[in-house]
């Protein structure tokens, strides 16, 4: 587990800031909106903004529609040399850091993020649901010719969107007891499909990052969408891969 | 029913407080959102607050999302000998005490709760619809392997959450036509499930509830995300209960 | 069609006040919150309060959530003799009466009603499609045995609500190209089912009434949950009646 | 591509203004709504007005939810000669011009629109989905007997609105790599159904226009009513065309 050595107070200067767009001010900003759309409902889910080498975190089990930036956890990225004894720069008085805190670790170090968002929403968790049952690769959600697909970088250091044409691809992995032991298989998924910018979790929910905090939220509401649109084709009997060209 | 004895006005400095964090200014806070939810839409449902050994009780017959601090009832609960004959500290002039008031106070007295919620939440009428119609036991909604089920405590007086692998086990009351006369089988439920932080009542809604205000909403929120995925799935095709170990 | 006999400017005393509950500032407040719920999508639908003698009337054709009070019209009640030829006592510059006022001012009349609510609900619309490929009778919407029903007063001049084990009964009349000439049908349904506090309108929506604005509005409510159940029931296989006793 | 040619800073006058009826100021405001709504998530969609001769238009890749009138792009419509040339009064600095453009321009210059708004409600991509599956004309939507069905207008150049019998025709378009390269069929469309207010775009979404932001706004969401509700229509069984006379 992480510990919270900050002492308590320590370093508040760097959650306090009257630009609205400080990661500190962002973050209870954006989980306002986010569990308006259902996608922290019940201290679930989570948000992390990277900042050059300072990583500002969402806390554990927290009401986000009611988090404030003296809720807020920051660390140093370069400074994390063993996930298992994480040093936060400043650390919330009485509050838990995440347990996604090595996933939105992954996310930045491994892919160079500057956001990472973690939601439970039940049309995320459906579709991995619905990918179980299946009888084929159920570890793998595809969908095309839908234009939304658009809203999606090509992918790690690659220039431009996908087209209306290309098979947008999210890998699934299996949910664990415990959230930081999903690290691996998430790290694994990010190297198996190096272009993807979200991580399903079975019977979990999503995780989706991007280069900015607009391309990861606007990539995590274009695929909310996606899932969304995917359960109710399912519903209605409709595909999910067409050969349209 | 419970009696108004209180003179009007009297004891109104038990609702007026400038912290909105004080449970007078906390309920109707909670109600409106509460509101936006669909949990208690047409005056339905309703919420308490216990702090100490007083109690907060939003009235009977309001429109939820209008109330303010001064429609709240307060009673003083090692006060309430007999059920049938409530003394209220203060009573809202012109209102009505909610008919739920004895299920609150079960879950205060039996539970040591320090909040309970109780909603109309179209999703929970259909998991009770659902299992009414179920060929084997239809009075306790099971569900597992879903990450959200990680958002309730193991249980009263245990420490600790539910882990991903563990079965949610909610009971199901066969509702009555007054709402009091629930009273006796919801205790019931709370003795034969101990555990269990929440009862489900048939084609009615779900009273839920926690240590503190924090914890009986965001099980509530965990609860209410739980029904509704539970009826998608069901509309899918897919079961409840699995056993991913 | 009604004429708009005020000189414009005519009468705005009776539309300008500092009371939030005055009617011209209710009906704009209402109007919003009914748009958020999808009961006034795109103009349809609207809403009526009548204080005595006085009939408050949101007028045709607006975007119901930008409405004002300067958009309100008022007539006098007793002075309605010929529905061909009302007289407005205040008129709104530019805008014209809504095609529902005979439609409201039935429950005015007939019913005592001092609000009555009109909404184009898909729930509602959903309702009166189901009942139409239904077997047996079309024409009336039933179901017993759900708590929310108990939102729902006995009936005109009747002291109580519904119990649960009761059953509601909502008559449904047929759609015609004017709005205007639903009045005679709507009010034989009110002949034939005289303790209704809504009629629904095949393909159309549903209109809601009530003794007061907190009556009409939460028994909208309550019918629009009911009318969303009944559709996920009929997709769950439930039937809307049951011989629970 | 459309370049931005004007100089930045340029002409910022046309966009700032203290009334909020002002389009550099209707649009965000409109945006804002519709994203609530979802029909412009993840950056989809777009809004675009035209006042006489001057089109202002939402940017592309934007958070519609966060737009202010400083994002808005200006241009004068009579110096459009050449669709791949346009030239902008005013752009925004950082910001490219919506594809979408010469789709707003169509409906401005080929049907007078003062407004042209694109959505990608899932409701209308649904829509075109269960079409592309039905046996017969697949290019075609067309729903009659629904009330909601009034709140369109005859059609181009032709007074009042269409009846409760009158069967509403939106045509379909497939859909194209490069959303500009939809301009062509669009304007086919709009020939071939002069009357029309709308095109659907296969597995994209829906653009609806009027004579006013009203219109278009109002016109917007009434289809998107009638589209959701052809959507439940499906899943229940019912015909979206009925022979009620």
């Amino acid at each position: 587990m992480a510990s919270q050595n900050s002492g308590q107070g320590a370093n508040d200067h760097l959650i306090i800031s009257s630009d609205p767009k400080h990661p500190a001010n962002l973050i209870p900003q954006l989980c306002r909106k986010f569990w308006t759309l259902g996608w922290v409902t019940g201290t679930g889910g989570g948000t992390s903004i990277r900042e050059n080498d300072l990583v500002y975190l969402a806390p554990s089990g927290v009401q986000k529609e009611l988090m404030e930036p003296e809720d807020i956890y920051v660390l140093e990225l370069s400074k994390q040399v063993d996930p298992k004894q994480r040093v936060y720069l400043r650390s919330p008085p009485n509050l838990k850091p995440s347990q996604c805190t090595p996933l939105f670790i992954a996310a930045f170090t491994k892919r160079n993020a500057g956001c990472c968002i973690h939601t439970h929403s039940q049309w995320a968790v459906l579709v991995t649901l619905l990918l179980e049952s299946a009888p084929s690769n159920t570890n793998l959600f595809e969908i095309n010719n839908i234009e939304q697909i658009k809203g999606f970088g090509k992918g790690y250091q690659k220039l431009g969107n996908l087209g209306y044409h290309d098979t947008l691809r999210i890998p699934v992995i299996e949910n664990t007891p415990h959230e930081e032991d999903l690290t691996e298989s998430l790290e694994e998924a990010m190297d198996k499909y190096p272009d993807t910018y979200a991580v399903l979790v079975r019977r979990h929910g999503v995780y989706v990052w991007g280069e900015t905090v607009h391309k990861a939220k606007t990539q995590c509401e274009s695929l909310d969408y996606l899932f969304q649109l995917a359960v109710e084709m399912k519903k209605l009997g409709i595909s999910w891969l067409s050969d349209i060209q």
